[in-house]
This record gives C-alpha cells, structure tokens and sequence, in this order.
C-alpha cells in the first residue's frame, strides 16, 4: 500500500527524527546544517537569533549526555508553504532525572532543501496539575 | 519608558489573552472569529481544517466550564512576517482534576488584522518523568 501521509507530515516527521539523533549522539554542532542563517531560537524563554549564536548556545548545554523520547509529534503546513512542528517528550540529561520538555519548530523550503527558521524549546517542570 | 517589546511580542501576547478570554468565558462560538477560512486544527492529534469544521470542534467539546492559566508563552517571527506563539499551561474542565496542556498559535496578518492560521493543541499528561 502506498504511503498515504502528506509530503509535509513526511519531511515534518524526519526533520525530528534527524533533529534529535544528531542531538542525542554528541555532535550537536552539526545540528548548525539544520538552521536557516537567519533562525530563531528561544531556549526556556531566551531568544538567539542567527545560526551561529544558536549553536553556540547548544553545544553550551552545560550537560554531556542527553537523550530524547518523543511521546508526541503533530504537523501542519502553513499558508506559506512552510510546516510546523509541535513535539512533547521527554528528555534525560547526564545523571538529572528524566524531565518533560515540549518543542516548535517551523520549517521551510528555500532552493529544494528543507531547513528550521524557528525553534522554540521549554522544559515542562512547571507543565501539570496541582 | 515607553513599552520596549517588539511588535510581534505585543501581538502575540494579546492574541493569547483574547483566546483564552473568550474561550475560558463560554463563548467558544466566538472563537471563529480569530481563525482565517483555511486555517488548520490539530487537537489531541485530531486534525480539523477550515473554520467551521474547528469552530464545531471547540464548541462541542464536552465540558461546560474551563479554566486555562498560561504558564509560559514565547514568540517569535517568521520570515514570512507571521508570528508563532507557544504556550505552556495548565488547565481546568468541569470537575476534572489540573491538567497540563501545550498549545502552538501561527498568526499571519492579512488586510490589517491578525488571525490564526494553525493551532496545535495537546494535554501533557504524557509528558513528564518516570
């Protein structure tokens, strides 16, 4: 049976699976190939503007080892022929314990490759009920 | 001093205190009014497309009364001059306990005014640690 997902669902879903294994194997500098030069980043309420100063600040991350669990994953393509992408997980980092963190990215298409102009990451540590 | 945020900051700041407003007040009907004719849904990982079919969504969700209190929201541009909004927060439906949820709001302005044109929506309840 043929793939019946949408192109935007497909390159939504792989972008995050690219995104979070070159993540979670220690080379985050190279994770700099998936930003437009122009993105935008807000990592837990601070902005970055410019892939250099993004990826300045991820391979900062002041932890050796992380891994990502993706629980959720939902995509959409925008009017502008872009695809957003919202992600909710969980993520364990060196010995911390495991904590729940939700992701945005938007992704767009500029001469056939696909590349993130927007990214926003918050831990959920504040994000359930009393 | 005058106020320091950007513009889009602003926008989408307002935009998330009139969602929640109207829709924490009873008056989901009224909440079509924010979304453009092609905008997308996607709620609980249910998608809904266009304004009416989301309109009947959200009006016939089934609880009388909720509660949303915004933990976090972050903004940001796109290079489409839209505006992406993430927020993180928790909330409450009729007798149902505290429950987290996430939610993604792209706005684009058309005409002079801003509306929605994709919604993501999802309860974190799998989103924490072990």
């Amino acid at each position: 049976m043929a793939d019946e997902r949408p192109d935007w669902q497909k390159i939504g879903e792989e972008f995050i699976q690219l995104y979070y294994s070159r993540f979670d194997t220690g080379n985050r500098s190279s994770l700099g190939e998936l930003y437009y030069q122009s993105a935008w980043m807000t990592w837990e309420g601070e902005m970055f503007h410019g892939k250099e100063v993004i990826v300045n600040k991820l391979t900062t991350l002041p932890f050796k080892t992380i891994q990502h669990n993706i629980t959720k994953q939902d995509c959409q393509p925008t009017p502008d022929n872009c695809i957003v992408v919202m992600v909710m997980g969980q993520l364990k980092a060196d010995n911390d314990p495991v904590m729940g963190f939700q992701q945005v990215f938007q992704l767009r298409n500029e001469l056939g490759s696909w590349g993130c102009s927007n990214d926003m990451f918050r831990l959920s540590i504040h994000n359930f009920g009393a």
